[in-house]
């Protein structure tokens, strides 16, 4: 297996990677089916491109729901202008773009979620496919990358920029420069336990600065998040010597998520009644939320308790619950 | 037809309503159906009576995906003691409830929107059955009616208790006085432009004392939206003398929808962008938010802009938009 | 509306239900939409007739998951041979006909019950302009009906033939006889509480002698009850002296439902363990089964009690229960 | 029932029927649901006015997967200028636009066929609020009903515009009139045995002039097929005096449905192999088509054959036939 | 491949499995999706401990419609003490859980056949995380295993407890004897032809004594075969020396399935008239059963006929029988 | 991997491959699922054996939607009498026989597209087992093969029969001169980009004689298609010496598909007006076709611009186009 080379993309670009000033495109993936025997996927990316500098890879929609990102990118693409840039810049606003189409975490095409698909493959599915013309082309071409991520429908986090804990010490110090850069007000250290699959690896592992944000949640933005979400890209691509002008300076607040003891889950279903809200103190034992039976009235509530101190930072969304949904996580704050 | 009497109602209680103390049972509704030959649908209720006294009739679930209403309601079914009360307190907290139990705004059955169901129908659809026996059996049995909403999965709203103008001026003050009892942060004054088939309409019609609210919304609660419920819940039977108990002040603000240029509609789908968030002061043609095309990179986006001057008191939830959808409601404060 | 006349029938049969011998045709309901802009729906039907004599309606499928009846009238209308009649037999071994090829209760077009459809409509759903062809052209041509029922995909039964009490004790009396002669294992007298929209009614108010059946359920046959079947409905002919041959004795064993109380529903959903089977005696306040929570280990079941003494007659047939099916009925046996 | 007045019309539009000049629009009609709570139906128009004059109401789209008048109709709305016109003329290309967004005969949202849903009701599914709208507000604006047809997914068709045969002689003279100027390969005479629900009926009872196509099928549309529909409408305007210039003239055959023996239907279902195309001539008893059963190979096929002599004018389209579709359809040609 | 450790299972148990005494818990694996991005599917698990002693592994629900083995094991679950218990006793009533839950064969989530899908992948499908769990940390867990199965919806067997002919005579010795000691009214002798990805073949295969059953079928679950799976499993657990007591002893009569004849399947579809039973005798060329075409009447049954004499042990449940489908199972009695 | 020998194929045939005759029968493949635990998908074919001569494999439904293929293979199938054949006719009409069923390109059971499914495998999904039989068991029976195909639901074709350059210029020879014998009214010489997945390429690398087609398109056939199918199916039969008779000769045109210039696609979707028809010859920058916008009237429509000189070869079929489908294909007219 080691030999056997790996098949081309099937992906092709319309834009030229290397050619100077502001293109608007696409990547055309073919994509044959039931209702339409020749069809394609048309994923839309912007190139801006100006003489000799890093290229910065910006993402948004590694899942659908998560709407900042896609906001800031599609509002970079059609603002940036050569002149400001040296280097280039990568815009892709819905990089898992079905499932951003539909508005669902995972593609409607094939359920794939793309942060567990790298890296990818040429031959497999739509989103493996994808997976693979980022792990082969496009990462390549990057020295630093910033994917945009929120809560989606089904959570709902504290506004942060974050980076992981990396083995490579410089490296690690070049993301958390950026995560300072970007100035959402909060920020965060990441240990991952298991990142395998994960876009944030497959960057990593070529050695390129990463870093990545949680802005909310819920399947919405608000113009604060929003703000919050073009301030950040904007810092980012001037704090890399990309984009001219001066990071516009803001406070953020360190967190770290030190073990699983952080999570709470769900043991039943039903109706839920969040006692904190996001931000807040939470003490060990406190109950962070009651789940009523939906079933009848004048039954006991399930009882969902803190098994740490520290500040809720991620919350389920939607008013129902279901059994193994993660209730909430808390966050201690660093320093 | 004036002669001909409708059928009795389909729907069995398990309770019974004159009986004293604390009950909990179920509006049975039989339901047959591919997977089910015989069966029922089972709607919990609650009834807690004590003595003589006036009856409240409270509601959650009117839709399905509102949960501050519906948390209120679960809450006070268990801890509502008989001793607490004078009178009675009739408790339904998810009043559709097959689209209560599938977290939509309508019936998962038939697709029913339980307030343009009124007076419903006792050999219609699910939902006219249950819209029926409220109409013919429930109403009539109160005089003090508090229905519950808000937003929903797809829309926000700033949390606001609110009744209707109405033409008996008596009925109408004792309405707004509960709403000031209500003490949600914000209330309202409504006059409904078209209310065929609204379950406010059929209480109101029958004289009695609604009331109803839009506390939040995106298909969520939270700890804040849903203690606002709560209280207001308790406060309403205070003031009415039906809980023990002084009314817990609250300060609130006062708003009107004067007309129809509250609204702002799209005319094109795509990827939304709010400029304002909720509670903000929003000026006649300021950009209420863009609409950015999926599509492509690139392209202009829509611009929706305001068409009078006003506090933004509602907005389109989901983070894109279709043709056609509301993307925000502007109200004006009053006095 | 008293004088409006209603449209007639869209429904055309290619056979001619005045002529003698033997034909297989069918009602041809014409059914335009997405898949077949003039597409039809094809109901098959036999009619044998040879000279004078009383006319015999058969049908099966009503509800689309119940077997006996189908297997019974597709049999009879393949050997069935003029020269054995005398008058006349309709035989509609699928009423339902959608209902039927799906497998399911309910039509598979537009989720009509077919038993709570009359006197249906020429302009309605295609399952009321099925009812409003019996209604109106079938039922009108017949002196004794039999319509085929079991317990479907979500009951089971005893086996039994019934009649219902009626205030023409002439036309009862006549129901009643031909229920001894179909010679099912049980037989069972039935008061109707609510009886709006059934076939029975439509054909019971116009005087006819009719007849039906509960012969099993599953959604399955075996070869024991599909032989009650075929000899139940050789009987019934044989009696009404439209048949050749004498009727095949049977012993029965007659039943009575006597009111709600035999009925038994679930209040909870779950893993079902029943506790008695179909025939044993079971006593007031016996569990009759339990319902364990499918979603932990540990917990208590519920239990489903005997509100009644009795025969166990029906029961839920899924191994899950979800809440307000009904679990079981009860029934005495008279004399 | 006489008496009581219907309500207005939930829909509004966002044009002035009485401005002149070019608008382009929508008429928004409210549609409430679970993926959007305040949400609406958007059905482009445009109206195009210039003076005193007659007016045409031009539609496509009435059944949604037709597209030879939608294409004319976008194409005229976008290149119409005020100044050629003299009165007014209004153009809906897809008149159940919800049909047409989802490429199929009925309404994606309720499974209306526009053309069995006139009159309509104002609170009725989204397919009788458009009807409604039209029976109630368009059409009393119009003078001259061109409503295009051609034969969807499911059928195909000869190329033909027709007018009805009717009570009132000048009605129908004007209509064939239009007819003759639009020029279609072939032209009809129809007699509707069945016209209740039609928008054709609504028009003609009202004393319109009203003409209908079949210009195709298949859910497709072809370089020629959209060209007759472009030049045909074109064609009716200037016949009506309401667009400048002459009637471009083209050679039509007159073809005529005498009765219910030019339809012959399948009774199997299977693959349809066709032995005629359209415009071919038939015999009585010629084999139109076999059905081979789909199930084996080796089973003799069952013929379909032509019960009267004619012309193949319409045939199912897809390789797979149902039992009861229509497998072809035969005209004679008149004079 | 060889050198590439397999990932750990993404699967937590909340339970010890080394801890004395009763604890009732879940499987938790982490499963994130469009409707919880982080959420999980909660498996219930039972453990019972007391001091040293053989390590019994008891499985219901490979099939998720398959209700004898759950019944008995959440009633063995919720009953069992630790005092009568000499080693261990692991419950898993519903190993395909999503299956399970949704009554059917297979795995709502992916569709995935629990007993087709061993070794399992802990980065595979949820049915492959799963199995993957059972093999390489349950099954060494234990000493025997019992795995309980019915027909399922779609099969209806006579109620037997089966092993497998194996290699290893010893180990099919104690299998064989714990099949004794079952005491269901049928014991079976199975050769599988072809036993790739099935659980029994993985827990043979790691030397553990290992046994199955089939008691009953179509998906449901009678008072009589659910005593027999209660009984069943206790006399495995007495015989085994794990629970306390004497087994209950019962009549049993083996049976053995020779060949590929003793199959019979469909070439059609249609309505299926079964003409034998359950238990009884069959001869060479007797007609199983009729298959009706349910297009028409007066069309010849195809006819289905035993290719061996035996008993009729396994049968097609459904009413209707597709082409393909098996018909009928026979079986020799043994000795 | 590569000592790993292959499972054998799950599908076992009815009839046997070297008796002399004609046997109709069927490719039984068990397929266990939800709803028939011991189900099979039952593939029709019919083998012709006659002495000793070359053996032709005859396929159709490799895409489910494509008719012409399955016509004349289910007419020859039935027609073909052993005396008139030299050697042996393989024929399967419906290859992906659930996507036939279905009349869907893949596969109803699990998306699987036949044609990119090669070489298959034995324990893969139903359409890899398929196709894992042709190449094991069926190709290396065959000399001669021949593969229908049309445009299917979504493309339409001009008619042509086709074989591919090949490294192996005797067997392009023999593969071309059956072209020719086809007698389509064009034929295509074919060079394939990428045929990895093919049927095309898993024939040819066995050193297969293997010709295709592709005869219309829109999911339906026409007299004339399915004439020139039946015809040219007779003739390579004759031309292969294994059917009495000459070839009828027939005129064809050669065509070309020199590079990719040769495809249109669609970057926005919407409303397609075709502005020219198969067989018309285009210009480099003629508009092909124009796409309207379907959300609103008066918008320009986008242009889809010829990027060769050619003959309009294959379009896209359906009236409404999505983002990345093919709009039209040009070739170039050889010689």
């Amino acid at each position: 297996m080691l030999d056997r080379p790996l098949r081309p993309s099937p992906i092709s670009p319309t834009v030229d990677f290397s050619a100077e000033g502001v293109q608007h495109g696409f990547l055309r993936l073919p994509y044959s089916r039931d209702d339409s025997a020749w069809g394609s996927v048309m994923i839309p990316l912007t190139v801006v491109k100006n003489g000799e500098g890093p290229t910065a890879l910006l993402t948004g929609g590694n899942h659908g729901d998560e709407y900042e990102g896609p906001i800031a990118l599609f509002d970079l693409a059609r603002t940036l202008k050569a002149e400001d840039v040296t280097g280039r810049v990568i815009i892709v606003p819905a990089m898992n773009y079905p499932a951003f189409l539909a508005g669902t975490r995972t593609s409607s095409i094939d359920k794939g979620n793309m942060n567990r698909s790298f890296p990818g493959a040429p031959d497999g599915t739509v989103t493996q496919k994808i997976a693979d013309y980022f792990q082969r082309e496009l990462l390549p071409l990057a020295d630093i990358v910033l994917d945009f991520h929120s809560g989606g429908r089904t959570l709902d986090f504290l506004p942060f920029c974050a980076a992981h804990i990396l083995p490579d010490k410089a490296q690690e110090a070049k993301a958390f420069d950026l995560v300072s850069a970007f100035g959402a007000p909060w920020s965060m250290k990441m240990l991952e336990i298991d990142a395998v699959g994960m876009y944030d690896t497959a960057a990593e592992e070529m050695g390129k600065v990463f870093i990545t944000t949680e802005l909310g949640g819920g399947g919405t933005a608000t113009a604060k998040s929003a703000g919050i979400a073009k301030r950040g890209v904007a810092n980012v691509l001037k704090a890399a010597g990309i984009l001219k002008g001066a990071v516009e300076a803001a406070a953020t607040t360190w967190l770290d998520m030190p073990d699983g003891n952080c999570f709470s889950f769900a043991e039943d279903g039903g109706l839920l009644e969040p006692l904190f809200d996001l931000g807040e103190k939470v003490g060990t034992g406190d109950v962070l939320a009651r789940i009523y039976p939906a079933g009848r009235t004048g039954a006991e509530p399930l009882e969902v308790k803190a098994r740490m101190d520290g500040i809720l930072t991620a919350r389920h969304f939607p008013g129902l619950v279901k059994p193994g949904d993660c209730v909430g996580v808390l966050a201690t704050v660093v320093g």
